[in-house]
């Protein structure tokens, strides 16, 4: 696999310039990730994306964006934003687009549109606390793409699951990973 | 526990009587929760949040609302977004602080403030394809929250344990949920 250039306005050259650097130099691929949030009122709440560290620096120099969550009334909310539960579907739903792309960059397969739509299934039994059998996360995700491509549709399964394999919230759900909460020490 | 009214903007009296109409008929409690994804170019894509179902019925009476998404110039984007990964860690952040205040609410505590930063440790080797023995996901996320209320610092340890018991994205990252990708059915 040699392409060259853009492909499907990825730099696949720079891409593959990254996975040479990485292989010499494996602490090029650590990166941080970084949010702060900060209550509003009731069910209303703000968080805010600008700081991360990766290829051994660390980036301040986007500014900071802000993204209001809040419930529904039926949630007891006002509407002010769409919830967390929703955020996370959209965070999923980059993360699978982009890394099906890149990787079927990579591979020089040319796309001229991808879309994909998600449901997740949510029971508030757990979120209330009224049963401990209920899950408090999502039971089910389900996800259908569209793939606007020349490729067969065997093909189209197969960037599917190229998207599932280098996706990290893909794989973040599905695998899980270890959150640590505590106090902010003052 | 009988607080009554508003406790931190959360209308605590709604919240018992929805508790009540669900221990009546659990179906109330099932949601749907949706989003649609549009790939723009490159690293480039667009979520979309709109309708979704709950209580028994659908709600589409919200406006959509788009969410960019895009990778900054070391991974191939050009920041015309916040990355999937970072949205992520919004989604997590605004289920707690919600986790947090609604069941604090419910006992009565009340709240001057909440803020809390979040930190998500990323291996791209995963991402990239460079190794196997690499999770693609996060491996691990460290929170920290500053909680402005009177409550004692055993009862803030506490309030933050309510928030990870009941918090919904919390709950799907720590313990994984199942997610079924396909393409659509044209």
């Amino acid at each position: 696999m040699t392409q060259k250039g853009m492909v499907n306005g990825i730099d696949v050259d720079q891409l593959f310039k990254t996975i040479e650097q990485i292989k010499e130099n494996s602490k090029i691929a650590f990166f941080k990730f970084r949010a702060t949030n900060q209550w509003v009122s009731g069910t209303h709440c703000r968080g805010t994306v600008k700081d991360f560290y990766g290829a051994l620096e660390n980036d301040d120099t986007r500014p900071a964006v802000t993204y209001d969550m809040d419930e529904p009334p039926i949630l007891l909310g006002n509407n002010d934003g769409r919830n967390p539960v929703e955020y996370l579907l959209v965070a999923l739903s980059g993360c699978l687009t982009t890394a099906l792309v890149a990787h079927s960059s990579a591979k020089g397969i040319k796309i001229n549109g991808v879309r994909s739509r998600y449901e997740g299934d949510l029971d508030l039994r757990g979120f209330l606390g009224i049963s401990e059998e209920v899950p408090v996360g999502y039971q089910e995700i389900r996800i259908f793409f569209t793939i606007d491509t020349e490729a067969t549709v065997e093909q189209k399964k197969e960037m599917i699951k190229m998207a599932q394999k280098y996706s990290p919230v893909y794989n973040t759900i599905t695998k899980s990973a270890p959150v640590k909460v505590q106090l902010e020490k003052n």
